[in-house]
């Protein structure tokens, strides 16, 4: 429970790619008609933020990145009384959050249900910080929710530093999982077992998969995915993409996998996923979300095999619901809290970026007080 | 009705790529259990047999080519007595049959629902013909049926060129649109105005489809298919990707089309299709049925637009049954009669490949008396 709002508070500004963040003051604004204001707890550095901090994105400046945070609600809007799950929400609650919010009356919102795709879309760390309320990321005490956006109550059983991944990193992978319609008893392919590919593992597991192969080129991190439920993980630096589809199919009674999800971030692995499918599997494409993410793809392979093959970025509200519930129901089962190995404060921001570009194991997440 | 039988018929059987057909006699077998023999009243020559003819596809010889055929039941086995679609079936029935039989028992035809995948597939036209019952392609007289292929009688309105090439251009093509979960009121784009986009065009067309672009690099082409539906046609021979994705927005509100189908089999014009498709659209790849039909992809694109691309491979008897039906329905709207422009007899085989090879409006067909 929040007893009094500063006027002033701090954040974390990117004026320009590259460049270390400025600390920075801006005023505490009350919330918006249909918004809430959170004190932010948490903050996970996502890949895409160092995208964006690194020029490899456009992104506008100034800006205060981060999308992956968790908070508790400092102030709701007079006209917000529950979350988007229907549960009743005050100040104090802890939440989490969809990344965007979306105008539910466009013509991608409306007619075709993608709502992370809005054409009014607004999504957390990613706009200009100078105009108000200014405070629409991560890197910064307090965060402002626009209307449009889902809120959902966190599970006590869910720290922080677990909570704050799960509105990007598994949100989406829960929305991967759903555009390949796994099913139970199917046999999967992850590519990449950095953090995605661990909630990739892990959900795939609690979903019934049976074989549950990951490949990546650091062994460290095959090993780490074994704890969230792996069965089969490969070392790929020096496989051609043949072996790695022979691999694959002996492992999996000579057809191949059912489905396969590329989340190494890596478009030169693309081609080893599709020849590692049996013929009518099924391919997400989640990891390669910055631009000329080219690879040579044979499309005469899609076409024998009845390939599907789907692209996904950001996920819808009910994902997000999906992958806080699975990590409710499955925190003693996971070493979720791994994921995020390090922590720093607020003023340590740029070791922080630092360190979350050294890509070593689990992310890397701002605390505050 | 077929009188009496002959107790041997001639094929065309090709000995080598590339080499001259020879007519060669084969003594007419009894049908076997499960199965049918057809007297050939007429086979159009398919772009894959020029493939198969021209070694760019691997096939055994020697091979009596032709898959898209329409015959008269000359015999039936005993165990026969109805089609597929539960119609009494007798001699002298005009039938026409799925191009492929399968065996309704392995991984891919129960597990999968992907006959056309079958373990213990046998396609007509594909196989040597060294061995007995010699005759499973329409470049012969005769054709036996084997057990596990779905025969089909053929409504009296569709004439025979008309109704050949239905059991593998025209039945792929539904399936194109089926894997395109085409919807009334959607835009589409068609890449290709041969007889693939003809029919595509004319079923999106029947479907309810508001726009109906179809590209191509032949203005003669592109003005063909307008009797087929099309309501905007793009010569493409001079236009970039991106001028062409400009043109296709412009045509459709500003989005782009909810689905493509590329019908033109040329992987370089994947990406402008890809490029055209609103977000969250679909992308039907048919045309690329050859080895090694590799283009470079922006995985980038897929995954920010949403994007499902899936390849199409034959089909399903469901999908031949809704090709006869579509056909017989709208025969007066469509001048499906055009598609099949130019006739020979079997012993002018090397002639009528010639005349395929030219790749000019329609398809060859080969005729019997």
């Amino acid at each position: 429970m929040i007893a009094s709002l500063p006027t002033t508070v701090r954040a974390a500004v990117m004026t320009a790619p590259g460049r270390e963040l400025e600390i920075k003051a801006y005023p505490l604004l009350p919330p918006v008609t249909g918004g809430a204001l959170v004190r932010v707890t948490c903050c996970t550095i996502c890949r895409s933020d160092l995208h964006t901090w690194r020029g490899r994105r456009p992104g506008p400046t100034p800006a205060i990145l981060g999308h992956e945070i968790v908070g508790e609600i400092a102030a709701l809007a007079e006209d917000v009384t529950h979350d988007s799950a229907g549960q009743p929400l005050a100040p104090g609650d802890r939440v989490t959050w969809t990344l965007h919010s979306s105008c539910g009356e466009c013509y991608y919102c409306r007619e075709h249900q993608l709502p992370m795709k809005c054409l009014e879309l607004q999504k957390y760390g990613h706009d200009a910080c100078d105009q108000p309320p200014h405070l629409q990321g991560g890197f910064a005490e307090y965060c402002h929710i626009s209307a449009g956006t889902s809120l959902l109550k966190l599970p006590d059983n869910i720290p922080d530093t677990v909570a704050a991944p799960l509105n990007c990193a598994a949100a989406t992978v829960v929305a991967g999982w759903d555009a390949a319609e796994l099913k139970p008893g199917e046999h999967v392919l992850i590519q990449g077992a950095g953090g995605l590919g661990c909630y990739a593992a892990a959900m795939a597991s609690f979903a019934g998969a049976e074989r549950i192969i990951v490949t990546d080129i650091h062994s460290e991190r095959l090993e780490f995915v074994r704890r969230f439920g792996a069965t089969d993980c490969i070392n790929v630096a020096s496989l051609t993409d043949e072996q790695i589809a022979n691999w694959v199919r002996e492992l999996t009674g000579g057809f191949g996998v059912d489905c396969a999800m590329e989340v190494a971030g890596v478009p030169a692995v693309v081609p080893a996923g599709l020849a590692s499918l049996r013929k009518g599997g099924r391919f997400v494409e989640l990891g390669c979300s910055f631009p000329e993410a080219t690879t040579s793809l044979d499309l005469s392979t899609i076409l024998w095999n009845l390939l599907t093959i789907r692209g996904v970025h950001n996920y819808d509200f009910r994902h997000l619901q999906q992958a806080v519930d699975f990590v409710s129901q499955t925190i003693d089962r996971f070493p979720f809290d791994e994921l995020t190995s390090r922590q720093f404060k607020l003023e340590d921001i740029d070791q922080a970026i630092a360190a979350a570009e050294q890509n070593g194991l689990g992310r890397v997440a701002i605390v505050f007080d």
